[in-house]
């Protein structure tokens, strides 16, 4: 009878986290809508091409050593068939209680859960590099971000490592519920790092300072995009409770859900009445940027905060993002889709605003690991992005860039018979 | 022990809920990609921007204000620390049987459920309005219809409150299950007030009578609306059992999806019958309508019909929408997604056939039923809109219109590369 | 007490399947952006508007003989309220053990699980077929395939039933976990058949031989299509195991998702290094046409692989795949989308690798059965398309083809104001 309930228990928090992680895995399709959707046609078919072979890139480098890395497990080349089930009911009944004594689930599931926030961190980066970046150099950059860069800083963060020996972020009092910072701000850190190396799209900053809005090709993609992002959101943060089946964390994961839903829709109405106010008019890349930032926003605490704080922390990034855009164009940091400020600095938002509702972390804790994922990230990834710069080289050629990088990387036009021109 | 296994059932009955309101969720997407797909190219921004909007400005009004109308729950603003365990326990153990005596699931996981409803009877009156009709004015009514007039009728229908004092619509007979009347039947309502004000594209509608086809721009986009719509379906029906975790519920939840994809291919492959015989072509739009048709017409109630009867509902429900579609057209209410006869029209035969498969409804509270949700939707959707007309107006300039609201309204085209001239 | 277990019990399991059935559901939509997205644009109203038809005649057909000459079980018309909840409690009570004596859920969540891959066998067809096949003659053939011809191979293999009464497969060794030959082959050796009766599309082969590659029209939604496939296929995977509920179970279902995702990136990496040797480009298409082949190669045997065999399982399809269509196009087999190379080449890869890691099977078994399944199927395919060509024609006239067969069949452009000409 015991062991029945055991039985139910496994089996009810090992679905939860596969069906979150399909949630996840589902944002790899948002990125490449989301992306395509924003980038010229000439360039469509390259960014779906990098979108899918950076998931894939992912998920075989975290099977090959980046779990390992992270969570110190070894390679994971387990068989279902060496599962032991007498062992698994024994673990449960040496817990004083097996409803509260923490999380029992296939192993299986927490790998499948893990690997697709790997290629949510590498999705950032696509975007910011789009329109003008090697496909190829793209690629290798993949490899060692999912396979080196992404492992260690999650192994600090979510893994429980000290950093390099020094310091233990969880002992300063960091806290990252679902990864505003470690897979958001991480992702943009890496994009940051390759658009500085990598400069601005021809024509997009004139001669003298004028800024040139280069529009998105295909904006119902957009949108759907991320309508994806927005409901495998719900995967990524609740399925980050890692586990469901008691009272508490159900109820925990039914708040993040509702408080995950909330930002999203407070992120919206902020950007959407903010570059009405601006621009004058109902701008919708900006609302879909605020509805992204205000998931982004919510991910590092979406359990504590109120259903009204998380709109409001929502609201908030969306208030961010639409000025951080501009600014980063100011300086001339040319990101196609505004990733860098969706991902990287509403990412640090929403890690500073944790110790608001969350007793558990502190301020200076907050940007002690805010830093430590920033530097980590921005300085191992300029120095692979430099490699392979001076290696193979990260830019097209000037003709490839204005013919498109679609029929230079792909030989192929993503929608042949509806652009005259190329 | 029995604790553990109290705990458990709450924890799936919550895990069922969330899973369902991801999927209606997603329905927002749906409608979304249905709606851009049936416009021209030169008002899609706009309508995507109305879509995201609608449905965050429901989430925003529906968690101030109109839960709180609806169930008399009061502003939900507490925070997943304030669940007591041990009460909730004590809620189980109390009852003769914890497993046939109701629902105890997370009260965040049940406002999640119902706000993404809200958002559906509002993205149902976006398609109907599209092209003409100021964006502004339409989010002005987004909030009243979210936050005010959509939460007094649920409150006399499934939150049990008595209309105006006068009468119990439960009392009488009346039975919607998942709110093929509550739902649908009043989006369609809200719309039909705003299409009579607002009058038809210019255009549509020749001197003499004629009616011309305005066919949509992206027909690819209406697909896949739809069939996230019918994915959707599966929660928006499936969870309105609300709940999963014995035996009769939970073959009650299956019966449900099955009845609900079952009634969906009986509409599609009937209107695309019928579709055939009048104008000897396979119409593709129709039979999306048809297929939609078919959700809405079992919408009222997928438990008690058998799955071939389902079918039939459904095929019903496609075969009625081609007509009100030609019949709308001829009484010249322009309807560019046929929302007002996929949601209204068979909305209303949803109801109707409820009796015929279920005891516990009559059709003579059905149809008081759907004459105080119909009365009271489409006469306060009357004023407000007529407010908003006299304040701000409800429709673009006629230039406007021509030009494309896209570039009036948001700034910016949809498809800027694919059309030569907007 | 008991009871209380087996009522969960009950319900986890049937809200798996459920929730399986639902990812499998949105398969077909994956389908029709994928074959949407790789036609030419005069094509893709008429792809769309078949396979929202073959997905709804495939539920019906099933509904009303496919499930019963499958599983013997009549046809499905009971209705919920028929359920007998002690009588299933007491089929619990009756086993030696309620976790591990096999399956008991609600049998319309089994319906529905099983209905869905009806409809994926008959997607498949629908791509290979594209641009010159009229619609009503595919319509008719589909009636045939989900009605009869799948259900008859299904009964031999999933049902156990005996192949005409001579040998019973399973007896033979032969194992196809969740449908690499039984759903996959089978499709593709339908299209096999039609394809070699319809002959290929006007100018895909020149007069001396020379291939002319006929490029999509909209490839992000080929990408999209290809996302949602492999979303969905977690569901058509994982829930093959057709138990969730245990600790046993539940890992076999965590290890299956697993697998299936990591074969997917194995064929799509793979794909995409020998397509860039090939042709010295990154060929999008051949990237996702990879996806999917690894996806058809696990297929067969999701759970007993580790999942770095099942990497290098799916990496071997997508090589396969590649040669495959190249191979094809030499014997002009004209396959616009590739279903053949994907579905029927790889589908036997996938059955003839499972020996090496299940050792219930033998590789006799796997041989003797993928002819059982492809005989039967592409030799009564073979006389359904003739008998349907003598009676109304399989081929669109040439001036329809060449005009596109969204006028002639559906009397509607799907990209009405994109394409200058038709």
């Amino acid at each position: 009878m015991e062991n029945n309930i055991f039985h139910l228990q496994y089996a009810m928090d090992t679905f939860y986290f596969l069906v979150c992680g399909a949630l996840v895995m589902w944002m790899a399709a948002g990125f490449a809508m989301l992306e395509s959707g924003l980038v010229r046609a000439k360039n469509t078919t390259e960014i779906l091409t990098k979108n899918v072979a950076l998931y894939s890139i992912s998920c075989i480098m975290y099977l090959v050593c980046g779990y390992a890395i992270m969570y110190g497990g070894g390679i994971f080349l387990s068989g279902i068939e060496e599962v032991d089930v007498a062992a698994t009911l024994s673990d449960f009944a040496g817990r004083e209680d097996g409803f509260e004594g923490g999380s029992i689930y296939s192993g299986a599931s927490d790998f499948f859960f893990q690997v697709v926030f790997v290629a949510t961190a590498m999705s950032i980066v696509s975007g910011a590099v789009a329109e003008r970046m090697k496909l190829w150099a793209f690629l290798l950059f993949a490899i060692v971000m999912t396979g080196f860069i992404y492992p260690m800083e999650g192994s600090w963060t979510w893994g429980g490592a000290s950093v390099f020996g020094m310091y233990t972020l969880g002992d300063l009092g960091f806290s990252d519920f679902a990864g505003s910072g470690i897979v958001h701000m991480a992702g943009a850190a890496a994009a940051l790092a390759g658009v500085i190396l990598l400069g601005a799209r021809k024509g997009k900053y004139g001669a003298n300072g004028e800024i040139h809005a280069i529009t998105g090709a295909n904006l119902p993609l957009a949108t759907l995009g991320t309508f994806i992002l927005w409901m495998g959101w719900f995967g990524f943060n609740g399925g980050s409770v890692l586990k469901l089946g008691d009272i508490a964390n159900a109820n925990s994961v039914a708040m993040v859900f509702l408080n995950t839903n909330a930002a999203a829709a407070g992120g919206l109405v902020a950007a959407l009445i903010v570059a009405r106010i601006l621009f004058g008019k109902a701008d919708l890349t900006m609302a879909l940027n605020g509805a992204l930032a205000g998931l982004v926003a919510i991910t590092a605490e979406p359990s504590t905060p109120t259903a009204l704080a998380a709109t409001v922390i929502g609201a908030v990034g969306g208030v961010i993002v639409v000025f951080s855009i501009i600014a980063l164009d100011k300086v001339k940091i040319d990101d196609p889709v505004g990733a860098i400020s969706v991902h990287g600095v509403v990412g640090l938002f929403g890690l500073l605003v944790v110790p608001l509702t969350n007793d558990g972390s502190s301020f200076s804790g907050q940007i002690i690991g805010a830093l430590t994922i920033f530097v980590w990230v921005f300085v191992t990834s300029l120095i692979v992005w430099g490699i392979i710069k001076v290696i193979i080289g990260l830019r097209v050629s000037e003709e490839e860039e204005y013919e498109g990088v679609d029929l230079a990387e792909c030989g192929m036009e993503a929608y042949p018979e509806f652009t005259s021109s190329k």
